[in-house]
């Protein structure tokens, strides 16, 4: 592929990591209360005042994130948005009637109420990276001190004692390990331990080195298929649950592997990230007929019970576009720049709003808009923030070897 | 319409009634462990061996109510089945660790270890249908005390104190009217007052007048809109929670208020029923461009959160069979008998699978298949055999009345 080919994949990634960023800058900010709304509509309005504690977290370690490492973003507005989300998560997060003085909340009213509270450890993990990378920007050392404190609430929750969650016991619930918890907890790893050194940080490489085996237990039947859940002793477990793939979730997977197989030196972890958590989901997950990735899949090819199975969701196409350009940049395989310009053209065309700007995030199997807003419960600024930003900077790499 | 068209109509129920309950009885009784498999493909073939509790208990009512209201299923094995999936739910359903001799699991292993709790009450409520139609018919006292002692707890839960359902109490948690609520209650109601008299009838009858009254909150902005969730005094609640409607499920509330006004003689709910609960949501909730029902709307026109909001599922299209049958029997207005007949038409070309059998649950927007199988987590053996069921008992009466 040419180097105008790839320059042109740079322009367009800026302009619309451009576009997006002023969207949510434009309509998300609650100058009121602090924090950000997240059920945005199509053309902006909201339509929802609810606050997602995910999503807060997200955004205000995205905005950081930009504001540190792009200086296009390295704007005081983009900062003050930032400090007015980690105040508010500060604020109001955590639920000290749930027992824990770690426990946050799913959900919380515009003022900051507690509504809705998970038993998992995601709000958490959110809280936790936005915490770390806002004490990155400002130099808070209490701030970077609380990050610390809850991370090592979480690992003992998933590791030792997932009690204080609030899960019931019950006896046929055996324990199930879900590829999401060791995927968040090492990209957690990743954010606390960049650039730093120290006792702290290898205790944090001991718990990155736990994550990348508890996710490589998610390689099942001879290397040839990633499901979502295994149980406790890395076995394929019965029925719908234990047959599930996601396959925009393996390719996440695949390209957290390859960034800590590359940071750490691990050539066979670098070629299982790609040749297994990148190939198989695409083989299995990409649509045929229509193009896209499904959102989830039955290995022995049985109807998922989830009711949206079959439809394209933006995120696994961001991290789709991720895992196959660090891939080829790493390899310098044509084939993985050929996969990554065919989600490239289905992505832009399908997801991308040209008229309000922002994306979709949910299509029917044909690729129609099934959902017509930009921000929801589930959707913030995150997944194609990130992914157009992470684009850019391996773009930058490429273009950078190639011309130098 | 013709006596003809409605003894085709009643023709075609009581077909496709047998063929359903053949299928059942063919694919889903664990003659092992006892209880009903309820995730069938298809063809028949079990693709998940768990027991959603739901299912269990309505399979129990649906098979004793088939063998105690019509002749040709008064037969030993369907009598059989049912006492098997009574004793597995009296053996396994109620998790005494919750600290409530009476809350129930919402899914169990194929052997009866309780997997999933739920913090609402309608595992509990499925299983007091099953013990009170199981007694009717096997004329168990204790197993009607049984079901007598949970609803007392029921309505405990509801109407005094739920915190024995385990959910937090959250600050920014205000109590919110679900309609599924008072519609369950007022539906166990009927069950436990039907041909009886007494005090413990005149108690239940308190319980029915007040889930009448919750339920008709639920009608909002000045008598134009159904909406799913009020708040506790009956006023519309904010956000995306406030604003949804559910049409298959006004549809539902609508027969189950036009019953209670027929058999309390009270006229003005009857018309309300009709007029409110089944035009309603025709006249938002019909999809003009594809047909058949849209399953959640937005009333001020958004775009709901629910990904299959725009799906085509089985169950409103079968409530709304009932409640246009229903309507037409007692107004004998020709323009309902049309609604009936415009649902019926849908209904049987898309949902039904003259294949294999049974019904399909899930359709796009479109009106395709989109999960093909035939029982899962939430479709077990209940909504197609009612809906069956009550409509060829409703031409029965309608047919006998004009040849009389």
């Amino acid at each position: 592929m040419s180097v105008e080919k790839l320059q042109r994949y740079r322009e367009q990634m800026r302009t619309e990591l451009d576009k997006v960023v002023e969207f949510w800058q434009k309509y998300s900010h609650d100058t009121q209360y602090g924090g950000f709304f997240t059920c945005i509509g199509k053309d902006g309005k909201i339509y929802d005042e609810l606050k997602y504690v995910w999503l807060q977290g997200r955004q205000v370690w995205m905005y950081c994130r930009l504001y540190r490492t792009m200086e296009r973003f390295n704007k005081p507005e983009i900062l003050e948005a930032a400090k007015s989300g980690g105040a508010f998560l500060r604020r109001f997060a955590r639920i000290p009637s749930s027992g824990s003085p770690w426990k946050c909340a799913f959900c919380l009213t515009r003022d900051g109420k507690a509504l809705k509270v998970q038993r998992t450890i995601f709000s958490e993990c959110f809280y936790v990276m936005a915490m770390d990378e806002l004490a990155r920007v400002t130099g808070d050392k209490d701030m970077q001190a609380e990050a610390a404190q809850m991370m090592d609430q979480l690992v003992h929750w998933v590791r030792v004692d997932p009690s204080g969650l609030g899960k019931p016991q019950l006896s046929g619930d055996t324990p199930v390990c879900s590829m999401a918890v060791p995927m968040m907890l090492l990209c957690l790893v990743q954010q606390l331990t960049e650039a730093r050194s120290g006792e702290e940080v290898d205790k944090y490489r001991e718990v990155g080195g736990w994550c990348v085996k508890q996710i490589l237990q998610h390689l099942q039947r001879g290397g040839t298929a990633i499901l979502e859940s295994v149980s406790s002793e890395g076995k394929e477990l019965p029925g719908c649950e234990g047959r599930l793939q996601n396959p925009g979730h393996a390719l996440e997977a695949g390209w957290f592997l390859l960034q800590y197989g590359l940071e750490n030196g691990d050539q066979e972890l670098q070629r299982t990230a790609v040749d297994k958590f990148m190939e198989i989901p695409f083989l299995t997950g990409w649509d045929k007929e229509h193009g896209g990735l499904l959102y989830f899949l039955d290995v022995d090819g049985y109807c998922p019970t989830q009711l949206e199975w079959s439809m394209k969701l933006w995120w696994p196409h961001c991290e789709a576009l991720i895992a196959y350009l660090m891939a080829y940049s790493h390899t310098k395989e044509p084939a993985l720049l050929e996969r990554f310009s065919q989600v490239y053209d289905y992505t832009f065309s399908h997801f991308s709003d040209a008229e309000n700007g922002e994306w979709f995030g949910y299509l029917t199997q044909q690729g129609k808009v099934a959902l017509d807003f930009k921000g929801g419960p589930f959707k913030g600024f995150f997944h194609v923030p990130r992914c157009l930003y992470m684009c850019e900077k391996i773009l930058d790499s490429i273009l950078n070897k190639q011309e130098s």
